[in-house]
């Protein structure tokens, strides 16, 4: 998908949430656990209900592989079928990759190619040659870990090198990295006024913004700091939505959590118009 | 797998090396293209043919997530074979993982009880939360991403913070985590004279070496820098070793690469006694 097809999603739907699909067998209702695949299951109820109010889905790896072939089976559907009923949908693998070139290619080769996602999240320790292997890809796209959401964002992300915080310098550097049109970027909303330094080196870029809802980040905020003309956001809520109850109602109740941000998200629209 | 038991195994096997098992279809023997599983017949002929030369063998979980499901079945055979019929083998899941709290948790059930390896590489990005959830297992080792062997170290990881190195700051500042005795460190070869400064820091632990043979690095200097009273270093070749030929004797050849290296770390042993 290119980023203007993203960007017309996000008008058409008057949305840009991307709803993140962390699928715990320990928190979907377990009505469900007697199933064949209880995680596609859930996931597959989750879209159905919710589709229409986001732009975007983020399985985050690490809960599938924590159940193995039957994790990582589960996720392959998932993304099957989002690309089947619904290819306007844009697809990140949350995996937080990254490792030496030749081997970078290959996590590349299995999350664009093999999977058929859209965009990956990728770790910017290992510089440039872990990270150009991804943005090689036509029309997919690289989503660079800057400032995470976390506490220990703080440990090495805000140590000041060369006169900036380091998150500021992995921006600057990503820029140099060839086809850095490719990229886009992860930026916590617990750090929502973080954005207006952010956006003063990558203006025009797309930012991931995680933590709005269960981690305590303020929409408005990100809007206010983050939002550029082509609206330039993607803001993911993932156990706030889909665990909002784990009863039979669980697809309508998450449809429910998702079109509360939607309609803020609506409304975040119109300043730009 | 504790620590002392990995001592005694290099001691008795007078060998420190790991072999990686990168393995790839475009690279392994034609003739097993036809079997059923190449990724794992591979493997198995390689380990069958090594496992009296090393002490630890490292698959790369990029190689295998190329290739989906199947990828991810040669990966699981591969690591059951190693657990069933060499258990005096450390094991490392190469997987370069990292990510928020509750989910680097996941990440840590995947490979230390799913899969049931020893050890997994770790990204520092992300911090202290990232890193923790990892070092709660008993008898599992998480081998933190310090300085790696790739051109692309050298844009953050040498970049001084508080007066250091990057990662000098992210050995440092690994030493305040919980349960830090469960660290081991990432520490590339082709950089050998990096590591005096690096065993001011961490005098005890083991580090992991890549990037000797095909990436250039220097056997003798890793030895000469890195070495401790309790070895303290595992030194890992991946395609030197496991690509020594593409004919019908690839196992063969491969051992022979291996016991070089072995007969080389023996007289580096003699030092020590």
């Amino acid at each position: 998908m290119t980023t203007q097809q993203l960007v017309e999603q996000i008008r058409k739907k008057q949305s840009f949430l991307c709803i993140g699909l962390d699928t715990d067998l320990e928190k979907i209702p377990p009505h469900l656990l007697s199933g064949e695949d209880p995680l596609f299951a859930f996931n597959k109820a989750i879209i159905d209900a919710t589709h229409h109010l986001c732009v975007a889905y983020k399985p985050n790896t690490a809960f599938y592989e924590a159940y193995g072939i039957k994790g990582w089976q589960a996720l392959e559907k998932t993304i099957n079928y989002l690309n089947e009923h619904h290819p306007e949908i844009f697809t990140i693998a949350d995996a937080k990759r990254g490792d030496i070139g030749n081997t970078s290619t290959r996590y590349a080769k299995a999350f664009f190619e093999e999977l058929g996602f859209d965009s990956v999240t990728i770790a910017p320790y290992m510089g440039k040659d872990s990270v150009e292997p991804f943005l090689d890809f036509d029309n997919k796209h690289t989503i660079l870990l800057a400032l995470t959401s976390n506490e220990g964002a703080y440990d090495f992300q805000t140590n000041m090198v060369d006169g900036m915080e380091l998150y500021k310098k992995v921006l600057k550097t990503s820029l140099t990295y060839k086809n850095s049109q490719n990229l886009m970027y992860v930026v916590g909303a617990t750090k929502a006024s973080f954005l207006e330094d952010i956006r003063a080196i990558i203006p025009d870029s797309f930012l991931l913004v995680p933590g709005v809802g269960a981690q305590g980040g303020s929409l408005k905020e990100v809007c206010h700091y983050g939002m550029n003309k082509q609206i330039g956001l993607l803001v993911n809520s993932s156990r706030g939505i889909i665990y909002a109850s784990n009863g039979q109602d669980f697809a309508k109740e998450a449809a429910k959590k998702a079109e509360e941000l939607q309609q803020q998200m609506k409304e975040e629209l119109k300043s730009l118009s």
